[in-house]
């Protein structure tokens, strides 16, 4: 039976996780809803914070209110490393899914109060050796990993807005991650090969210790030195809202492996069954409001399921 | 260590397989070839020959050789049930895949002698406890079953013209099979489920005790009584003709089966680890070159491979 909290005497490491705080206006084919507390560093923080101490940096604006700030202390999220920008309001995002949920289209993007961001870590933070890098610009995420003081496990994240404009500095920072997390289209954009065992392994060559293609229902695959690992998705029969599921595999991926401070392959593979189930309950309701609601013993029976699922005995 | 000889005393069960022989020509981005030995008897054939005894039923034309009934001899398939018709050439298909293999256009198709073919059994196979229907009219498949004398394990596939031309006798067949094989675009065309998970689960209300859906490069899931399972797709790097893929995996499916005597839930999902594995060698090659060639040990190392593949601990 998987259980979230460790049986043995491991201490949880603290996490770091750095990223975006926005407000999202999303509309499905079935719905629409305004000012969802979103951005890749919520949903990062809200998926760890079931497994270990989050340390969140980021920066809102001055339209962020004291209930939203509520919503992530509640999680136990410290929030010492977000800093208040009052001259804006926060990062906001505007998208449109279609039918079926395999597209969508940015309706609105407004930076604000991001578009001067630059992640300076408190003292307090730099010795973490669990470092989630959400999917801002590769120098930020740079700067970040120059702050470190120590030996860290380091997530990092992307898309494909740095692919195409900033490739340069993104093949500097992925040397320098513990593990790179990126989807299949990215996959191929950034190492022109759409087989996906083969982009792997060229994604591989160019310098993370590991690397994880998301393939979204179709689940994820672990490149690593001692082996590949292949995990179906978890079985979504209720999807709302895919924003954040991502994030949310990712900051569950880090943040179990922190719980229990270890970073083999063994637990790499472990943990994405934590991060594949977290990351389901995300796209069952709009913004982070299912992930918060969810228990720890919702994600262990997911965990439970997902695990019979691929038993062949 | 996985071997596709059982180790215990179990007596394989023959394998009664129908369905289309063909010549094929196939274009694909990298190659071209002519007269390719195909058609889902033959790909459902030599894959299950590595299981168990094939009894084959099926027609074939004036054009077809010697040579060609030698190659399925070799594996030992009985071929009592392939009618020679002198009155015209083999059903023929000609074909082209574009980029990546993720379209493909029919560019010829001639139903020649296969326009009058009517599966009728040899005597000899009526009693076959393991049955593949290839996907021919349903009309006939159901011609099958009613000539068999006793309790069959019966496997069923199809293809998307059935689905819009023949619903109703469509529905009436997979009432009566053990295991209906579908693709995901066909499972959602007869379901009108983009959901593969809420497509499975009404494929399973129309009556089949069983249900595959398959998923190409994604892999596959199973949907039964006693649960669901995923399995990911044998990690091909080496593409070249994904012609029989579907068939090789119902082939080697069900054949597996039979070499167990054995159609419990538990069976079923470890049958789907070699019908994995015999797929990847059939798109590695035009036609069932590669398949024809692999020996045991390599589809008993892949098998390994996928194992350790799909493995958590």
């Amino acid at each position: 039976m998987p259980t979230l909290i460790p049986s043995d005497s491991t201490v949880p490491a603290p996490l770091l996780v750095v990223g975006s705080v926005a407000f999202d206006n999303v509309i499905t084919p079935q719905a629409e809803q305004e000012r969802i507390l979103g951005g890749a560093a919520s949903y990062c923080s809200f998926a760890a914070s079931y497994y270990t101490q989050v340390r969140m940096v980021g920066v809102v604006g001055n339209d962020f209110g004291d209930a939203d700030l509520d919503r992530l202390r509640a999680r136990g999220i410290d929030l010492d490393g977000v800093k208040l920008d009052d001259s804006g309001p926060t990062f906001f995002w505007k998208g449109k899914y279609h039918e079926n949920f395999n597209r969508r289209d940015t309706l609105d993007i407004r930076l604000n109060v991001f578009e001067n961001f630059r992640p300076d870590l408190p003292s307090s933070y730099q010795d973490s050796s669990f470092v989630l890098l959400g999917n801002i610009h590769p120098a930020l995420q740079m700067h970040v990993l120059d702050q470190l003081s120590g030996e860290s496990f380091v997530l990092a994240d992307t898309i494909d807005l740095w692919i195409e404009t900033e490739r340069e500095a993104l093949l500097a920072l992925i040397q320098k991650v513990s593990l790179f997390v990126i989807n299949d289209s990215e996959a191929e954009e950034l190492t022109g090969e759409s087989n996906v065992v083969l982009a792997g392994e060229k994604l591989l060559q160019m310098g993370p210790k590991s690397v994880i293609i998301k393939k979204g229902e179709h689940g994820a695959i672990l490149f690593h030195k001692d082996g590949m690992f292949a995990l179906p998705a978890y079985p979504v029969t209720q999807l709302h809202d895919p924003t954040g599921a991502g994030d949310s595999f990712a900051g569950a991926l880090i943040g179990r492996l922190a719980s229990r401070n270890r970073t083999d392959f063994g637990a790499i593979k472990e943990a994405m069954l934590f991060a594949t189930c977290t990351a389901s309950l995300t796209v069952e309701a709009f913004g982070c409001d299912r992930l918060e609601s969810a228990g720890h013993s919702e994600i262990e029976d997911r965990v439970s399921t997902l695990q019979k699922l691929i038993s062949v005995a």
